[in-house]
Parts: C-alpha cells; structure tokens; sequence
C-alpha cells in the first residue's frame, strides 16, 4: 500500500548533475523523489532532497535490464504509490571514428540511450495508461537531431530514443498521457565539467555552459503543460553556444 | 522620457485571442502592455490588461509597412521606455490549391508572416542590441515545417518566418538577446472557432483545441529562460492531436 | 503552333554554370531548350547548345514579374510546343547581419527565390494539369534547411521554395507532374569561383567544389525516373565538404 | 586470389524483390554479385543473374553477427576481390502498441535495422579506406524521419540506421568514400505484395507501388555520381502515395 500521499516523480539516472537537479526541482514542488542510478553513491542527494522537506528513495536498479525495470516500477507502485512523473535521464556520450567502433560499444551505447528508455517508458506507460495520465521526459542531446564524425553509436541511440519518444506520444497523448523529449545542445555544466575539461569549460564564459538548475526548470515546466497545450520536443541550449 | 519604469512587453499581433492572452499575461506579472494590430477594435483587451492592474497602450500600426514599423518602435522606446520583450504574432493562414493561387495572395500572405516578422524583429533587435539583452518571440505553425496541399503561400511565409527566427537566434544569443520560434500545431479556440466552425470543434473533444491561456504560458516561460538554458523551439499542441 | 515535336525543357535561370550545364545535359538528350535570364548575354550558351545539335532558343524575361511569366510560358507553348520539363534556378545570395539587412535586400531576394519560383511553378503547372504530365525540378541550396548567422534573407526566400516545391509535390504527384528540390550544398565551381575567390576555391582541393556537369546530372536523373519511383528531394555535395 | 576483374557488388538483405532488383541492376552493368541473406533460397536469383551474363554468389550470413559479418567480407575479398558497392537493405518492419511490444521484438528489429548495418558499414569500410574508394547505400524507410504509433521499435531501429550512414558520410566522405541513405516511402511492390494485401494493393493504382527495378535504378545512380556531386539522402515514393 503505498505509503504517502504525495505525488511521486521517477528519475532514472539520478547520476549526474541533471538527475540530481531535476530530482531537487520536483522535491521542492512537494513531490516524493524516487532517484535511480545503475550504481554509485546518492546519499548526497538524499540528503539534499530531504533537506527541502521531501520524501526521496534512492535505489539502485540497471535501466538496461527488463527485469529489474519491471521489479523497480511494481516495487514504487506497490509501496510507494502511482508514479506521477518519469524522467529518462540515462545516456552514455563516446566518440570513436567508425573503423575504431567496437560491437560492444555500439551495442552499449544503444541499451543505454535507447533500449532502457524502451524499457522505462514501456512501464511506467503501462500503470499510467490504466490511469489515463502521467508525464513521461526523455532526455536527448543534439546527437538526436544529426549524425556526425565519431558518433555513429552514440547519435544512434539518441536517434532511436527520439523515435521512441515521438511513437509513445503519438501513441499517449490522446489517452492523456504527457511524452516529451528534450534536446539538450551544449554542455551542461558539473564538477567534472570544469576539472576535467578546464580550457574547454573557460572558454565557454558566460552563457557558455547550460546549468543543471535552469535545464531542470524545463522538466518541471513541461510536467506542468495543461493538456491543451502539451510540448513535445523543445532544445536547450546556452547562450553562447554555436548552432 | 519614459514615463513608467516598468519593463515592457511589445506584442504585434494582439487582434487574436492568441495575441490578447500573451498581453495579459504579461499584464498578470506586472509589464506594461503594447499591443497594435493593424486595424480592428481593442478596447476590450486594454480594459482586460487595465483591470489586472497593469498598464496598456494600443496602437494602430500595419507591421507590413516599414515606416510604420519604425515609427512604433521608436514612440515605444522614445515615450514608454525600453522594450523587454516582443511577440511577433501576425499571421495569415489561406488554403488554395496552386492553380487557383494569385500573386496577391502569395505576396500578401508572405508579406504577413514574413516580411513583417523581418521588419519587426530587425527594429526590435536594433534597440536590445545596444542593451546586450531582450527576448523575441515568433508564433509559428506546422507550416512552419513541412508545406502541403493548398498550402504553397502559407507553408512559404511560414517557412520564412522560421529561417528568419533560426538566423537571428544564432547571431543574437551570443549578444544575450533571446530568439525564440513557437511551433503551434493545431486549432487555438477562440470565439469564432466554435462559432465558424462547430463540427469540427466538437469533434475535437477533450484536449481537442489549443487553449489560449495554456499557450501564452510557454511565451512568458520563455522569455523567463536565464541565458545558460535557452530554447529557440518549442511545438504545443492539444493532447489530442493526430500528427 | 509547335514548330517541332521534340519535347521541350525550359530553363528559367540559365545566366550562371548550373543552369547552363543543365541546359546542356538536356540538349544532349535531344530536347529543344529554351533558355531565360533576366539580362545578360547568353550567345555562347546558345551556340554550345546547336552544337550539340538541339534547337535552342535564349529569352530575357524577369521571372518575378507576373506578366512577364505568363507571356514567357504562353509564348513557348503557342510557338514552340508543350513543356516537358521545367528547371527554376534563379537564385540571390546575400549576407548580411540582421541590423544590416535592408527591407529592400529581404524583399528582393525573396522576390528571386521564392516568388518568381511561385510564378513560374504554377504557370507551368497549370499547362501540365492540363495534360496529366510533366517535370518540375527546383534548386535549393544548404540553406533551404537551415538559417544561420547573416543569412535571413537568403535561408527565408530558400525556406519559402522549399515549401512551395513540397506543396506542388504533394498536390501534383498524383495528377502525374513530378515536382523535385535539389538541395546544393557546398560552391559550386564556375569561372567566378577560380577567379574571384581563389584562395576559398583552391583550399577545396579535390572534391571541393561541385561540378556544374555532375550537378546537371541529377536534374536529367529526376526528370528520368517512372512515376513508380519519384524522389522529391536529394542533396548534392562534393565528398570534402564539411556538413 | 581474386577469380576475377569485375567490380564487386555485394548485396546485404537479398531476399526480397529490393534486394534481387539492385544485384540484377549491378550485374545489368557487368558487377559481379555477391547476394547474401540469414537463411532461404537464392536459386531463382542466382538464376537470373547469370542469365544476365554476369558473376553471382550466393552465401547465407547473419548479418547481426559480428563474427559472420567479418567471416563473409573476408571471404569475398580474399577470394573475389575488392568490394566496389555494398547496399545494406535489411530490415523488419513490426508495428505493435507501447505496450504490446516485448523486449525480444525492440532488440530484434534494431539488430535487423541498425546493429547489422554498423557491422556491415564498418568492415566494409575497413577496407574501402585502405583503398580510398568504394560506395555504401543504406536502405532507410518513412520510419528513418519520423516516430508513429506502433513504430517504436521500428522506427528506433531506422531512425539508428540514418545516424549510423550520416555519421559515417561525414567521416569517409573526405576520404573517397561514397555513403548514401535512401529512404522509401511507400509500399514496393512483390508478389507478396499483392497476394497478401490484394485490397490495399488494388486500391493504390497506378503510381500507387514503388517499382523494385525502379528504385534499384536509384541505387545504381548514386554508386555512378562523381565525387565533385555526391547525395546523401534521397527519398523514393511513388506518385500516387499521399505523404
């Protein structure tokens, strides 16, 4: 039975400073976060959602895995209660020439970006059509749009989850379920953003890198959208950043 | 001298009820409304704006005429003050197959959606220009997108009208001036939808029509954007819709 | 009446390398051209031209003059026989920033690409609605997709022919006209080229320019293929372009 | 050693009327043919090539399997020669509702659509960049552009398939290698075609199928144009097909 009142938003990919950002905006809304990662740490996230007052359950749980998807959905629903908005937020960025591209990778690359957001939209889809609402958020990149030198793995999957994103929507949208897909053009900015990539991160000066709290604003906005008047797609992108 | 120290939102296009409700809203958050149309009654919108507490100006001015275009823009800036935002939102939608297509409707149609979206957009870019900051917004529609049968003029203003956007995004963003394309896919209710058109209004059903207020909403979540997470696209459309 | 029963490909556009090439290509097939540009000598594309052994007949008419379009086609279908086939390759480059755009150059360059393709189309077409046949093939360019830094103008009369090709296609298809867009991307090669841009021209290397001859090619392909197998669009660069 | 002098070209996914119209169209030309598909009868193909005058092998492989997939190009240049075309034509159209398609189905039609063609595209292109030379053609669909209802997992593959041949353009192209995407739209006609789906068939009448020999020509075109003039992407409909 579940446990709380409180509307439930759903991150899958709470990893990375997005995840962890658009877990915050929706925890300050009065949602209860539940934060999934393949694995790694998310205490700190824990403790910043349950700083805003919110309920927040992290769990571990490999997107890419039917399975464990299945068990991770049954496991909020029963106990916590119907989830109210989703975010599919996993990706997985690498750059190789075609000839350097590994069957593993390519393969990788597409369960990660493509195959596990099948997975997570196909069902939460299911328990939301039973209840003709609910938002489901993809996270796409520029790679979604266009093929370019070194991303045949990684456009691939983001190609293919667009697909799947515009196919659910179609699909959804006249039962009242919300699928939305946004296109994310530059870099976001996080820790590793600016020690690992110093130069890179300072030449981008101001309005050079998208940060995570604007970005997740969109999220938020988007689950907001009456049914009147529903996005599908939108870009994001800094400023500055050539297009 | 500016007589208000109020930000203002210049709205060209505001004879529709698309129009009236982006002035209101922005009325609702505290901006001074411009509004003009080229001709026709706006009494009752500045009575609208007027009772949210707000200040209203209308004005009669034909955005397919460069004079008149440069006029209004400087009696805005010269007695009203600085110019924050502007919605371009002029449009004119004709179905003829490309037989029965005249010169004149062409050249109108694209004067409409077009050229004066150029006129308006260059003055306005102009002033914010020597600021480094302001937002534009262009209400688009599928046209926008794709042509179709008996839509050779309309698809051609429309097209236009998002190669001008796309262009002056990507050399205004970097001067911190916001361009932005709204994609509306579907029928905006208005009185004359219902009116004009009762069958197939209420075919359209629940999340069947784009409802005005719904879509005003994502022209001020736009132009709210802080510059490290802009978009320059965004589609509405009714839950409903077949597309 | 038809002075002759070979089939007739009219080129509206013939002034620069593309045109003339494609003038040629056909002239090879036996067509009988006839050739049009505003002003400007077409003596030597004539001559080339008989000395393929095909009839060719050069005409100055101003594509964006309605009255001008209408006489043009009148006049070779009174005296020379039916149009089998009609290539528009007018077109009006310009870069400007958008503060720097003058109304004039943003109407003109519409006028060139977009409104006399509209003219010339729809007369064209009304010959051929009358018959159930016939080809019309448009030259777009990179910027018939996108909009870019400098390019309102251009990338808005672009964008708009685009959208009028895909309207004709989509109405006239099943009448029996195919209706085609070649989208050029990257310079192509010409005297102009070698000599005015030399140090552009020759850091292109090989497979840095399109050739005109190559070019011509697709538009003869287009024009070839059985109503079981029309492509409406196809893009043409050389191999070391960057896209 | 290589038996022979003929230019190879080999033809992945020949066991439909597509793929048995390019490899007769290649061997029209004096290509030997190499035509592979997982498993059934080539016979009849091999029968009617040789007819033609020209070279054919038949051989079975998995092109979803990487090591088959390094196995057969090894094969064929070690004991034929060097590959000079390879067209990928591939595929497994599904259509299933979100929540009706099952894991097995989503990763069975991306294997077929995308994962095949990366390992097709890279071993091919393995040795065409020893070589600087040779053609790719990729067989795309409608579901390579955009997602529908009871397309996620079909369109996901294609739209995977497009990234994949655009990535791999952009890269190779500088390179001397020709990679090229045609996207079908529409229904092409085989025997199935109007056995299995007499009405649907019926109902589209004249220029209502696509033409295997029809569009095979399509292919042979873009293996034949010169590296100064070379398309990407190329759409094929026949005429009738509304879109």
């Amino acid at each position: 039975m579940a446990s709380n009142t409180r509307p439930i938003a759903l991150i899958v990919g709470a990893g990375d400073h997005l995840g962890a950002a658009i877990a915050k905006r929706f925890a300050r809304e009065g949602y209860q976060i539940v934060a999934t990662r393949r694995r790694g740490d998310m205490e700190s996230l824990m403790h910043d959602i349950q700083a805003l007052g919110a309920d927040a359950t992290a769990i571990h749980s490999d997107a890419r895995d039917e399975q464990q998807v299945i068990e991770l959905i049954e496991h909020v629903e029963a106990t916590l209660g119907p989830i109210a908005v989703t975010v599919f937020n996993v990706g997985g960025n690498v750059r190789f020439g075609i000839a350097e591209t590994t069957a593993q990778v390519y393969r990788k690359v597409w369960e990660m970006c493509a195959f596990a957001g099948f997975l997570v939209g196909r069902e939460v889809a299911k328990r939301m059509l039973s209840r003709q609402r609910g938002t489901i958020l993809f996270t796409g990149a520029s790679a979604s749009l266009r093929g370019g030198i070194g991303f045949a793995a990684f456009a691939g999957g983001k190609h293919a989850l667009r697909a799947l994103a515009q196919s659910m929507a179609r699909e959804l949208g006249p039962q009242g379920i919300h699928v939305a897909h946004v296109v994310v053009d530059g870099l976001i900015e996080n820790a590793n953003t600016a020690q690992l990539m110093p130069a890179l991160y300072a030449s981008k000066g101001k309005g050079g890198v998208v940060k995570p709290d604007a970005l997740a604003e969109v999220y938020w906005q988007l689950h907001q959208q009456p049914r009147s008047a529903w996005t599908f797609e939108q870009d994001v992108r800094p400023s500055a950043e050539p297009w």
